[in-house]
């Protein structure tokens, strides 16, 4: 884009000897020219054509592209207070693309000459810039912003109660593009144009890109084609709120020359256009095996025989109804290390699913299919029991489905178990010994493993519920390692975690449910 | 980069149905599989594990990568707290160009869980953001800054005094790498890193360069090769004030991502090694004749004889002493339509070129060299006369050497002051008719240029004095187009114009020297 950026102080023109030593310095590596993009601001003006002239004078070949491209003042006087601004970014973009094309300094200062009339800006801000060291270069009030400012600060031409962005945006075209001020730049529709919506500096990428939808929107709506959307921190007013708009009257030159390559980290690709996408991703990835072989695709799920729905169904409505029951035990012991509230977050879940369950003869659950019943349930804790635990037992249940998809037999059940748990780990981010619900599900589950090679399911099942007792009890003695227990720190910690505790209540109540 | 990104409510994770609708759709497209890359914050880890276990039940290969390179904590808790920042942009690249590459999911999954332990960031904030409707998340005084916090405006780990931009960039570097703390990164001496210096959204750009510098310096003193520089606005907290700076360990592969193309708005091409440039620009331009056409190479300027010398000096000291003369006539001018001071700065000028001509035996200017003379006096009154004036006599007498260079006859000195009217012209942004000096000057050019064809210079300057004279008289009559009294509108104005007047005085004053 450019070989070299001149810096004065700051909102200040850069003395002419600086700009001379640049002028040398980029000639000397440029036989065919240098050229200077200039903002019309008087002192730059005077101060850049000093150096010029003095280059030529020294046999250097230079010339002098101004940007004025200030779209808001109304007067009709011709020279004064028409300014430069983040058009001037794009006639950077424009003029270094043509020069890395090889064009000649003529060609390149008849097009850029050219672009500087095809191109407008305007702006609004919501709070004041201020040099560093010093106050607010303006005063503005919470409620207004101010239309056509400078980019130092400079007064504007308007000043307004805040409006949505929405109406601030038409607000800025309208004024940009109205025919009856001598600085508008004239658009019809069927006009190509790039939009560049511009941040002044302290405003948040959330708005920016608001701005930008609603350019979007407005341009089109008129009739033209925005060929090209920025959007981004390209020529800021330091840290002031506020934005700007540029529109740029493309034809086939200027779009090759937005899109040719640059390395400057100040510029920023296009927007791609709505609906379309450039990803490159090849058609040779493989599928990975090890992450899918426990799913069957398409609808090979087995079903439970009448009677054993039935049990299902009585299994769910104990477990729920044991849960329900224990809300002021749990809320209880959540106080001692948390907000107190687990009780009453596992109750409200088990309620909703009491109330879907329905009766025997007309559930609302899909019990014939253990696969589905754990996806159903797995949706109703995700959103009617909320927090971290709705959202772990909605991952439980939802990794559990997988197992239950080919098989009911007592092995399938035990995977599940565990396919859950490791579901919870993964996700939740902690271990056993941390002083949650996985201290009683750890154990329950290795249990139910070993012991279904030599019991019965339900005597295996039996044994893991009592390990499952034996490690709730023991995180009595434990410090939180996550989860909200675990703010709580060095406090030493004497009742078992509710989560664990609340693990060992559904158990129980699924033994004994079917061992009736 | 990524397919797509999955946005909650402001600083809330989306809901797992958010989640998993972006997931079918991606895998739709990729049957390679689906990459969720999560900030390390408990809602998004339990969401995005939620629509993860619910796509792999529905057949589709997803996996997760959950970004974890907080380094601002120095507790000793594992799981708790250690939050995603800003390295998960650098993440976002690196899995992008991976997959990009064809890379199958298991084998980009490997290179990013590696990647996630060989980042860490920091950041400092100096205000608080606000959730778009609310007031500030937290309060800050003025003075005081904030290490180690969250882009959500969680809290950090340090609240200070204000410091230097050097200080706080050490102070963070110092954190994050400090090994007594069990979030370091750690890093050695030869070490090739990148590092983003990031914006938290409502930091000029102008500091965050500042940023970078410091963190340059800072990482190449502790012996670092900073391989890739990024500053920008990349992760934000809303509008919050602050900066965020991440390391990332490079190796060939990191290294090849980063600078894989992206068609990534927000992504933005890292700063160039100190002293590199990569500008492409090719050896075929041509030189534009046209431009240097009046130039003259070399040492080839005339000098003049000793009499002409003298005269030189003579014109020389009339022409200051009459402009000092007249400082109260044309401040007096300038109080209808400037700010006054015209006659102070014409005359301040003239002070320095008289004592910087000294005697005629000793004079401190090169009267033999036309040409040298003119470019002398343009430093002169570019540095000691100031403002707007001093620019352009600066420009004007700038211009104007180049013509003397080469001869010294009346038609020479008729082309320099053509010349130099065009300079001001040019860069003055101003016309003749606009209440300037060009309305004495452009009649004086015109008639000298013409009369020299038929009378002798003497006479033919004299005839055009008198048009100098004429042509500031008739400003009286006209609005100011250009300069400060442009300001002044419509307002009637019953004065010559002080800066037309001016070139009248000095004029009258160079022909009654040169008649003497």
């Amino acid at each position: 884009m450019l070989s070299t950026a001149i810096a004065g102080a700051v909102f200040t023109s850069p003395p002419p000897n600086s700009i001379q030593a640049a002028v040398r310095a980029v000639g000397k590596n440029n036989p065919g020219g240098v050229l200077m993009i200039v903002k019309n601001y008087t002192g730059d003006r005077l101060n850049f054509g000093l150096a010029a002239e003095r280059a030529k004078a020294e046999g250097i070949s230079v010339d002098m592209v101004v940007v004025a491209e200030d779209c808001a003042l109304t007067s009709t006087d011709k020279t004064a207070g028409r300014r430069g601004l983040c058009g001037t970014v794009l006639m950077h973009k424009i003029a270094g693309a043509l020069a890395e094309e090889g064009k000649t300094l003529p060609e390149i200062v008849t097009i850029a000459r050219d672009t500087a009339t095809k191109m407008g800006t305007i702006g609004v801000c919501l709070s004041p810039c201020s040099v560093p060291g010093s106050g607010p270069s303006f005063c503005i009030q919470d409620d207004e912003m101010e239309l056509g400012l400078g980019i130092h600060g400079e007064a504007g031409v308007k000043r307004t109660k805040l409006v949505s962005a929405k109406e601030a945006v038409k607000m800025m075209l309208d004024h940009m593009t109205n025919p009856k001020t001598t600085t508008h730049l004239s658009v019809s529709a069927g006009d190509r144009v790039a939009c560049m919506v511009n941040n002044l500096g302290g405003t948040s990428v959330l708005e920016l890109n608001i701005v930008a939808r609603e350019a979007v929107c407005y341009l089109e709506g008129r009739g033209l084609k925005v060929d090209r959307m920025y959007c981004g921190t390209f020529m800021t007013s330091l840290q002031m709120a506020g934005v700007s708009i540029t529109l740029l009257k493309l034809d086939d030159t200027l779009c090759r020359c937005l899109d040719a390559p640059t390395s400057a980290p100040g510029w920023s690709k296009p927007y791609l256009p709505r609906g379309v996408t450039d990803r490159q991703t090849p058609g040779q990835m493989t599928i990975d095996d090890s992450s899918t072989d426990t799913v069957v695709s398409g609808d090979g799920s087995v079903t439970l025989s009448q009677e054993d729905s039935v049990r299902l169904y009585n299994v769910l409505s104990a477990v729920c109804l044991s849960l329900v029951a224990a809300e002021g035990q749990l809320n209880s012991l959540d106080r001692e290390a948390g907000d107190g509230d687990c009780g009453t977050t596992v109750s409200r879940g088990a309620k909703s699913i009491l109330s879907k369950l329905g009766t025997k003869d007309n559930t609302g659950l899909p019990v014939t299919n253990p696969s589905s019943v754990a996806l159903s349930l797995a949706n109703i804790v995700e959103t009617d029991m909320g927090g971290s635990s709705g959202a772990l037992y909605s991952l439980f249940l939802t990794a559990a489905a997988k197992c239950l998809k080919t098989s009911t037999a007592a092995a399938a059940w035990s995977m599940a178990l565990q396919q859950g748990i490791q579901a919870v780990t993964r996700y939740g981010g902690a271990e056993p010994g941390d002083r949650t619900m996985l201290d009683a599900l750890y154990p329950a589950s290795a249990t139910l493993e070993k012991e279904l090679s030599r019991l019965p399911p339900l005597e295996a099942f039996a044994k893991a519920v009592e390990e499952a007792q034996k490690g709730a009890d023991a995180t009595a003695g434990m410090k939180a390692g996550a989860g909200r227990a675990s703010y709580v720190g060095a406090v030493k910690l004497n009742q078992p975690d509710p989560g664990a505790v609340a693990v060992t209540i559904w158990m129980k109540a699924a033994l004994a449910s079917l061992k009736s």
